[in-house]
């Protein structure tokens, strides 16, 4: 097992991306009791076309924020080499790239084929690596794809050897619509690693089918040392039917924390975050320690 | 990892417990439902105190009918010596003994302590054994007690060195209240094994922190050979504060399936198993493939 295991806050942006927007002074209410949880990452928005995600608007109005906490490394996510643009010019330092392993989803997200998408990481690379920016390559479908039902690992492998080639800093698995199970995550990076070398390994779970956290586990077990997750368990996808929301942050830190793994989020904190968020969407939250708390009472 | 595991379907007992009482019609209908899936295995009720868990008080009239599935074994738990009279008078050909490891949880549940509870073990095998039924001793609040907090492992090693002498047939560990984790599940079998020899090795767990998937997981890769589930994730336990529902059958077998292990559940014949319990108890359930269904569309 990784001793230590880096975990990203998404709630501002993949968990608020399918809600209603909510008001920017709402997102930095998120953001100030997400930082207090002591987190080291945060996915902080999406430079993304705001006609088709409305509550990714305000990027650059947020992004004129961050500066408030230093010790956050804050990433946003992007689509296009215009998005890594805004990005860069808005003062980010960490640029996400998601490029999908299935042709159905990646027209339906972005419209265009998964090797169109993967051609252009060499330009997004130059954007920020010019910029002194660094750029992470998400793989979204990397498991299944609503459409077009399971993805071939080789899929995943073009785009890690792509990714690797270009230079990029940082690689990533999205299960995105939520179907993946501890044996292929297993089996996913045990083929990936030779291909992307040692470039950090992230993971990226929804627990739409109960299985998040057996396999955010499992990806530890080989290898990966970063894992998104978002208080409450807040999220999903507009453009993943069926998607529900990411592993909860603090579910995964229950889990991460009794398996003597070293992590930066406090549990309480995390929990009080969660809160936070039920509070401004205004909705419950699929959290299981947002509703049974922790096992060890104070 | 296993090749086979083998479910046992605890909702009409587990699952219903906590619930108000239903006809016993209505758990013939649900008895239907879950012998369709192929189960072969099912936890069929308790011979407890039918004041203290009323939803069990037909427990002889519901065992009148369990030979019409002549391919399934059927469980009952009993508490006491008196309860497993009961269960073998009525025809039952298996029983469960439960033995909380923790003390006031013995209290609460059974009104002695962890160790009178163990010391009855004897009485209860010979009374089994005399009439050719089989005894399961199911270890409660293995991990975590809701009153005394964490479970010394040697209290749960204590009980499996009793049964083991005292001749009982399988042995099996309970997350009873939903708080145990990967890596605790495998170190207290790894504790256990060499104490309960080749006794077959059961775990069962709740979902309530989220936790329930990964760590029946982690069992079969430790060695497990049955896990308990409960379709629709119904279930908890009346004397388990904060205690929600079994890990739902149908997740379970998703997980399990995608994982290249035997079982002998259908999943689709455990959805809709899980939407049979749904309707009879009239609320929601917490299974995630009862709301998001099979990742493979047929």
């Amino acid at each position: 097992m990784t001793q230590h295991v880096d975990i990203r806050e998404v709630s501002l942006r993949d968990g608020l991306q399918i809600e209603q927007p909510i008001p920017l002074a709402a997102k930095l209410e998120l953001l100030a009791a997400v930082a207090a949880t002591g987190v080291r990452e945060v996915e902080a928005t999406a430079f993304v076309s705001p006609s088709k995600v409305p509550s990714m608007a305000d990027a650059a109005e947020l992004a004129a924020h961050l500066h408030d906490y230093p010790d956050i490394e804050f990433s946003a996510l992007v689509a296009s080499p215009n998005g890594a643009k805004r990005a860069v010019a808005a003062g980010l330092r960490s640029i996400e790239y998601v490029v999908a392993a299935s042709d159905a989803f990646s027209e339906a997200n972005v419209g265009r084929s998964a090797a169109e998408a993967t051609g252009q990481i060499e330009e997004i690379v130059a954007i920020a690596h010019d910029a002194g920016v660094t750029v992470e390559v998400i793989v979204a479908t990397a498991w299944d794809c609503p459409f077009e039902g399971p993805t071939a690992p080789q899929r995943v492998l073009e785009i890690g050897a792509a990714a690797r080639e270009r230079g990029v800093d940082r690689f990533s698995i999205a299960d995105t619509i939520g179907t993946t199970t501890p044996r292929r995550v297993s089996s996913l990076i045990a083929q990936l690693r030779p291909v992307i070398g040692d470039m950090p390994l992230g993971g990226h779970f929804h627990n739409t089918r109960g299985t998040g956290l057996a396999s955010a586990y499992a990806a530890v077990g080989s290898g990966v040392t970063r894992l998104d997750a978002s208080v409450g368990g807040l999220g999903g996808c507009p453009f993943a039917p069926g998607a529900t929301g990411n592993i909860a942050t603090e579910d995964l830190v229950y889990l991460l924390r009794d398996s003597d793994i070293d992590i930066d989020v406090d549990l309480p904190a995390a929990i009080a975050a969660a809160e936070v968020a039920r509070s401004l969407v205004g909705h419950d939250l699929p959290s299981a320690l947002l509703r049974a708390g922790d096992r060890i009472r104070n």
